[in-house]
C-alpha cells in the first residue's frame, strides 16, 4: 500500500480515548472503575433541549440548513453575549460550527499558510496542534507553569514570537489547568498580535463553567479576535456536535465559503434544539450543574493536595485538576496505567496535553458523581496515602 | 487585518447556495419559484428514523460516542453490504463520519501530501477539489464528455497521469451527470492505480438512487480502495450530517486517530436514528421514493430534450440532469440568472461543477414535486419553446 501522508507521523492519538477504551474493557470484565478521565459533563442534555430536539424532528426539520447556521441560533447566541457580557455582537459575525472542532478547522484553514507558526501554551488542548498540522502549519508550543498560571501571558508570547509566527491561540479557561486569562492579559495579547500583524484566537469553550467569577471574553475588548465556543461544556450538548465561531466582519464571507465546502451544513434539528439552551428554564438547570461541579472541585482538590499531588493553584474553571505527581512517579503514563489497572481509577496522563513536564503531571476530570469521587479518593489513599 | 491564507484565493463558493439564497429572497418578495437547484431529497426523513431519533433523545443518548462511530451502526452498514451487494465487509473497516464531507476530509488528510495531485472528472462535485486544496494538494481535473459518459474511464486516467499524481477520485453515480462506472471500468481503475502505486477513492453517495439497475460497488472487486458513502441521499438524512468511509484495514488506525482529533465524535442520537434506516419498514419507504425520482426523471428528460436542451445520455442515477444549453446561450451563469429572475425557475450553472464546457451546461435537480416540474417545464416552454 501507498505510504500515508507525512502529517500522520506528527499526529498523535488522543490518549484519553485509549484510557477510556481500556477502562470500559475492564468494566466489561467485571471490574469497578471510577471515571475521572473524560472531558465531558456526566449529565445528559437538559430536558428542555431534548424536548426541543424531539419537536424539531416531529415537524421534519431534517434537511440541510445554512452553512453558517440557522439565523435564529446566530441571533440567540448574539443575545447571550448581550445578556451575559453586556456586549453587542452582530449575528452576522457568528458562525455555527460542527462542534468547537469545526471552528478550529475553519480558523486553521482561514489563517494558516504552510510553514506558519502559531504560539500556544504547553500544556494545552491536544487537538489544536493537529488542526495546524493538517494545513501544514506548525504549533509553537510555549512551556508554561504555575508561575504563569499555565497561560501564554503577553510577555511570554512576545518573548517566543518567531519570524514565522502568524498568530496566537489561547484558551480561557484552559484545558487541562482550569486557569483563565484576565482582562488585562487578554488586552496585552490583543495589543501584541495587532502590533506584530498576527491573529488572535481565543478558545472560550469553558465559559460558563467558572466558579465564583465570570471569565472575561476577548469580545469585550475587541472585534478583531477570533473566538471559539461550544454547546458541549456549559450547555451540556457534547453528542450533538455544535459549537460556534465569532469572527471579525471582514472574515465572514471567506469563512462561509469554507463552511459551505467543508461542512455543507450542521445538524439542523440540533440547531433548533440548541435554541432551547438559552431559555431561563434551561439556564437554571445548567447553573445548578455548574454549582455541582464547583462542589466536586472543592471536595477533590484538598484531598489530592493532602495525598501529595502538587496543585499549586486552585483551578477557577473548566472541569479539571492538573496535578503534579513528582512525589509518586516520573512516568505519568505508567502511573495512570497502574492507577487504572490495579486500583480502578481512570485519569489522563500529562502527555495528552503537550511535552512540558508531561511525565510528571496527570489530569483529573471531576465529571463523575460525588460518590464516585469519594470512592476514587479512598482508592488513591490506599495506594498513595 | 492580516491577509487570509493563500488557499482562500483558490476556493470558490458553492454557486448553488447563491442560487438558493437568491431564489428564497425572490420568494419572500412574493414571487413563485420552481426549485430545481438543490441536490437534496425533497422528502423529510422517513418516519421510522425520526421516531428512532426521538427515542434516542428520550433515553439520553446525548454524550460523545466513539470517534469511528457506534459499533451497532458500523455493523448495520456491514450487513447492508452483505444484503445489497453480497459482500463481506468487516465492520472494523467502516468509519462513520460527519457526512460524506467528513469522509472526504479524512481521505484527503490521510492520503495527500502537499504538491500531490488527484485525478478527477470535470464536471464533478465541486467540493472535492477544495478538500485537496485544504491539505495543499492539487485537483487534476480531466475534461470528460458524453463520449466518456462523463466519467474518468481507466484509459483516460492513464493518459492524464502526471508525475505528481497520487491517486484517483471518481464518483459513481456522479453529480452532476448521473452516470455510473461499470464493473469493468472500476476494475480498470483499480488495476491502474495499483500498477502506478496510487490510491483509488470511489464516491458512492448516490448508491441506492439508480433507476432500473444497481450500480456496482468497488468493494465487490477489491478491499484496497476507499469508499465514501452517505446517509444523505438514498437514506434521506441530509440534515443529520452522517456519512461513512470504508477503508483498507491497514488505514483504519490512522483514520481513527484523525477522526479523534478532527471530529471527536459524530452526532450520537443521529447514529442511533440511522440504525432505523436499514429496517424493512424504512427501506420500503426509501424504495418508493426512489421510484418517484425515476418517474420525475422520465417526465423531465424528454421535455428538456424537446425544448432543445442537449442531453445525449439518459442519466441512470442520482437526482440530476446535466444539460447542454448551446442552442440558447453560451453563458450559463447569465442563463440561470435569467431563468430565475425572469421566469422563476431555479437551476444551477455548470460553473459549479468545473471548467470544462461549464458555460454551456446547467444542472436540473428533480428534487421537487411532479407538479413543480410540470410548471417549470411550461415556464421554460414559454421562453424557449
Amino acid at each position: 500500500m501507498r505510504p500515508f501522508a507525512k502529517r500522520l507521523q506528527d499526529i498523535e492519538p488522543f490518549r484519553v480515548v485509549e484510557v477510556l477504551t481500556r477502562a470500559r474493557m475492564l468494566e466489561r470484565a467485571g471490574r469497578s472503575i471510577m471515571h475521572l478521565e473524560a472531558g465531558e459533563p456526566d449529565f445528559a442534555t437538559a430536558d428542555p433541549i431534548i424536548r426541543a430536539g424531539q419537536a424539531a424532528l416531529a415537524r421534519g426539520a431534517t434537511g440541510y440548513s445554512q452553512a453558517a447556521g440557522i439565523p435564529e441560533l446566530r441571533e440567540a447566541i448574539a443575545r447571550w453575549y448581550e445578556e451575559e457580557y453586556g456586549i453587542t455582537v452582530n449575528p452576522s459575525r457568528i458562525l455555527v460550527t460542527p462542534g468547537a472542532s469545526g471552528a478550529l478547522l475553519l480558523v486553521a484553514a482561514l489563517l494558516v499558510n504552510p510553514g506558519d507558526g502559531v504560539l500556544m501554551a504547553d500544556p494545552g488542548y491536544p487537538c489544536n496542534r493537529n488542526f495546524l498540522r493538517l494545513v501544514e502549519g506548525e504549533a509553537q508550543l510555549v512551556p508554561v507553569g504555575a508561575a504563569e498560571r499555565y497561560q501564554l501571558l503577553p510577555g511570554i508570547a512576545e518573548k517566543h514570537w518567531q519570524p514565522n509566527t502568524a498568530g496566537v491561540l489561547v484558551a480561557s479557561p484552559a484545558n487541562p489547568t482550569g486557569e483563565s486569562l484576565t482582562r488585562a492579559e487578554l488586552s496585552g495579547l490583543q495589543s501584541l498580535t495587532k502590533q506584530r500583524g498576527g491573529f488572535l484566537v481565543v478558545d472560550e469553550i469553558y465559559h460558563g463553567l467558572t466558579y465564583g467569577f465570570q471569565a472575561p471574553s476577548i469580545l469585550q475588548l475587541t472585534d478583531e479576535a477570533f473566538v471559539i465556543n461550544s454547546f458541549s461544556k456549559y450547555f451540556g450538548m457534547t453528542g450533538w456536535r455544535l459549537g460556534w465561531l465569532v469572527a471579525p466582519e471582514a472574515a465572514v464571507p471567506e469563512l462561509e465559503k469554507l463552511a459551505q465546502n467543508l461542512f455543507i451544513s450542521m445538524s439542523t434539528m440540533g440547531q433548533y434544539a440548541a435554541l432551547a439552551a438559552f431559555e431561563p428554564e434551561t439556564r437554571a438547570i445548567l447553573d445548578a450543574r455548574r454549582d455541582i461541579y464547583a462542589q466536586r472541585r472543592d471536595f477533590l482538590l484538598p484531598h489530592l493536595q493532602r495525598l501529595g499531588f502538587d496543585v499549586p493553584l486552585t483551578p477557577g474553571g473548566a472541569l479539571y485538576i492538573y496535578a503534579g505527581i513528582e512525589r509518586f512517579s516520573r512516568d505519568s503514563q505508567r502511573f495512570c496505567l497502574d492507577m487504572l489497572e490495579q486500583h480502578g481509577v481512570a485519569i489522563t496522563p500529562g502527555a495528552d496535553f503537550g511535552r512540558h513536564k508531561a511525565n510528571t503531571h496527570v489530569r483529573f476530570a471531576y465529571t463523575t458523581s460525588m460518590e464516585a469521587l469519594e470512592e476514587a479518593v479512598s482508592r488513591l489513599e490506599r495506594v498513595l496515602g
